[in-house]
């Protein structure tokens, strides 16, 4: 019953895109009613709703009160999707760390046009705000908290952070969070729990590139899943793989993941986590983008569907507050004291004076009103970058169109080769991702990413161009 | 040759120490000269020099200029030393964790009398001026470091630590260097660098609690080395064991290694790296107590004596300077990209502003004048304390006389049950660490070890005196 309505939902969701992308539906339209539509597809009105409420998590669609649905302003809207990763036939050993550590190398050259690294410009950040708890922090408490962190992290930060999860839905207790060095390490730590070497981890694909160095770091084996560019993760693929060979865990976005910037609807969630039981199969999740959305809500994430499921949550502010303090956190569940002592063991502890600043700084209630802000900036910059993009680039290029984040995943025809790019690229002064460390097997070569993070400007707007002119030059070789 | 004369200051180092331990010779004594003493023993001048340096180096003896040897004031002096730790047959897997993370929970509870974690107390150190300089980084630079740090740390305290390093005989340049997590990250890497799950490490014993932690999270087994309290590892012993077995690393500290506090001759030191570079054993070496020294000079650590060895440096400064501040080091060799590369994979990078801070701090000048102060402090805080054992703990107690840092290793008869102490000095409110969690065997239930990091004060003082008092108590049933 619930697969025919999900079923319905799509339908209409995809016939409404469809309509966006051949043009019938022009950015501003306002869209039929909610019953209108329901009568005219015969289905329920509860099913046109749903659809349309995807669309609008999806930024296809915005909603004005009292007024309706409305196609969202074009972010560009020539360019077609890129194209849904196909199943590979086995897990891949993951050899990436060298083409990792060069890219990261060059994505912290400030003389580079900055599209590289998936980080948000400092300017953008509260960082002066944040700075001073810090400094408030140090100058009235510095001598006693020149000590080693208790285990689990600052009880004050550990509350914040439970209080927000709270007001999304997510029902956490301090108790239940322990405070990690980024997200970076919360994924360590909990593919630690849960795999050792040799174990086939399944994630998106393409999927970022930071998961494949921690994983061939630990030795694990990494089982690329199609992944849909606006849906995320297939389900059904995944029930396929999971009857067909032995998968220790799945680590996927919450939402708006890295590179695709893809979402996976709430009832894909349930279905995934339902699936996932029944194989007793355990599911880390990375939240880093969550706080970017920019539809209304705040997308929940998989822990906060389920209670019951066998899931890590990870995530950290360095996405939307503080990439420089490296203050990640982990929900383990039944696993808590064990990833807690795999902490102890691997790091010992963080720093506590970062911590308690970021706690004052959250307690302040301007974390609220600084979200509000960069939501809107990063979605303005995918904007001009897709419209830039779109503008310069062959015209073929296939581009994402993510609902949060803000990095974009493009996708050239077959023969393009996006490390020929890089090193042009370089040469002008211009740093990317290229797609190949998206994949354990390589398989991305003819992909890029592009990072929106930074304040828009002529230079970025230069650097896309350029990107876009060397990208055509090679193609007409 | 070496052999022998190594042999010979032994000799004589042993007498001194036996004239010490039984009398004759009294604190405040002056030694013979050392002609004098050539001639009464029939060896060279060189020797006996070399005899009189270790004990000075070991703080048995201090030199006064222009006037000879004089045997230093009694830190006690009644005690026996405990004894040095037996062969084991074979390596041990590890199974610590829940016991390491129970006592690290009641030493951060500062309700307790804190003797059990080895931490420095922050009223002694310059958390003040530090974090004037955090602050200051803070607010001038906040927006300017909230990014992610450049892969192997921020230059400017690579360069800090490089020049500090030179100063005392270890010659690396910033580019050797990755700032960590910590010595424990630093640990981490350098096992993960050159070791897989599985293999054996061989290590002191007893040793901190927190190796055999991190040996346990990689899946690693630990082969116990006999240790002497003030000489460290009995090379000889390690040459057995490396021709019985297959070790994949060696981990020992430089000097002052926690809990004994022993410190390995350069002679001996040299010996060692020899023999492991014939076995082609890599030897990961832990520093975090150097700078701690109450002899002459630092001591230096393994990687100075002989830059053709596989070593892999680390330390920090969670000892001496700033435990709440997470800054470590490492300094891989050959292994640097390695290294780097799975930092990266496993944690990242750290908070950028933290090491700006330090950096500032170290190129301040006021790091030495401040560790000239606590080495004093702490020197002065074991006499104090080994004065309170002798006062109070059963007569037959041996205790370590270390010659750096600030923990004592205390050996009672071997009916004595360390557990059971602790569980009775909790209820009495004083916290410390039971013998049992340095050893992966468990061998040393009938020992305990002090920590004297702490501010002497009565609280500290009638802190010993209870755990001594439950100790009588419990040897009388």
């Amino acid at each position: 019953m619930e697969t025919q309505t999900s079923f319905r939902y799509r339908q209409l969701a995809d016939l409404i895109v469809g309509m966006i992308e051949n043009g019938t539906l022009a950015p501003g339209t306002r869209l039929p009613s909610v019953r209108t539509v329901s009568e005219q597809q015969r289905i329920s009105v509860s099913t046109a709703l749903q659809a349309y409420r995807l669309l609008e998590d999806l930024g296809v669609l915005v909603s004005r009160p009292q007024s309706g649905f409305y196609v969202a302003a074009a972010r560009g809207g020539t360019l077609a999707l890129p194209s849904t990763s196909r199943s590979r036939a086995k897990a891949s050993t993951v050899s990436i760390s060298g083409a990792v550590a060069a890219m990261l190398e060059h994505a912290a050259n400030s003389a580079l046009v900055p599209l590289g690294c998936a980080v948000p410009d400092p300017a953008l950040l509260q960082s002066k705000r944040l700075d001073l708890a810090l400094a408030r922090a140090a100058r009235q408490h510095g001598t006693r908290y020149n000590v080693y962190c208790a285990p689990y992290g600052e009880p004050a930060l550990r509350r914040e952070i439970a209080r927000r999860a709270m007001r999304f839905g997510h029902p956490l207790s301090a108790d239940d969070i322990l405070v990690t060095n980024g997200c970076t390490e919360a994924l360590t730590l909990a593919l630690n729990a849960v795999a050792t070497r040799g174990d086939t981890i399944a994630v998106e694909s393409p999927t970022y590139f930071g998961l494949l160095h921690t994983l061939e770091a630990l030795g694990l084996k990494a089982l690329e899943l199609p992944t849909d560019p606006l849906r995320g993760v297939d389900v059904g693929m995944l029930a396929q793989r999971l009857e067909a060979e032995s998968i220790a865990a799945c680590v996927l976005s919450s939402s708006f993941g890295n590179p695709l910037g893809s979402a996976m609807s709430e009832d894909d969630k349930r279905a995934l986590l339902a699936l996932l039981a029944r194989h007793r199969v355990p599911l880390i999740e990375d939240d880093v983008y969550g706080d970017i959305h920019f539809g209304r809500d705040r997308p929940r994430p998989f822990s906060a569907l389920d209670s019951g499921a066998d899931t890590i949550y990870c995530s950290s502010f360095s996405k939307s507050l503080a990439p420089g303090y490296r203050i990640g956190w982990i929900a383990a569940g039944a696993r808590t004291q064990q990833v807690m002592e795999r902490k102890l063991a691997l790091s010992l502890c963080g720093p506590v004076l970062l911590q308690v600043a970021v706690a004052d700084f959250l307690a302040s209630g301007a974390y609220d009103a600084h979200l509000r802000r960069i939501r809107r900036v990063f979605e303005d910059n995918l904007a001009r970058m897709t419209r830039t993009i779109e503008a310069s680039f062959p015209a073929d290029t296939k581009v994402s169109r993510p609902a949060g984040g803000f990095v974009l995943w493009l996708e050239l025809p077959k023969r393009f080769d996006s490390r020929a790019l890089f090193d042009a690229a370089l040469e002008q002064g211009v740093c990317f991702a290229p797609g190949d460390i998206f994949s354990a097997s390589r398989r991305f070569r003819h992909c890029l990413r592009l990072s929106a993070g930074h304040v828009w400007n002529e230079r970025i707007e230069d650097g896309v161009r350029c990107l876009g002119r060397l990208a055509r030059a090679q193609l007409a070789r």
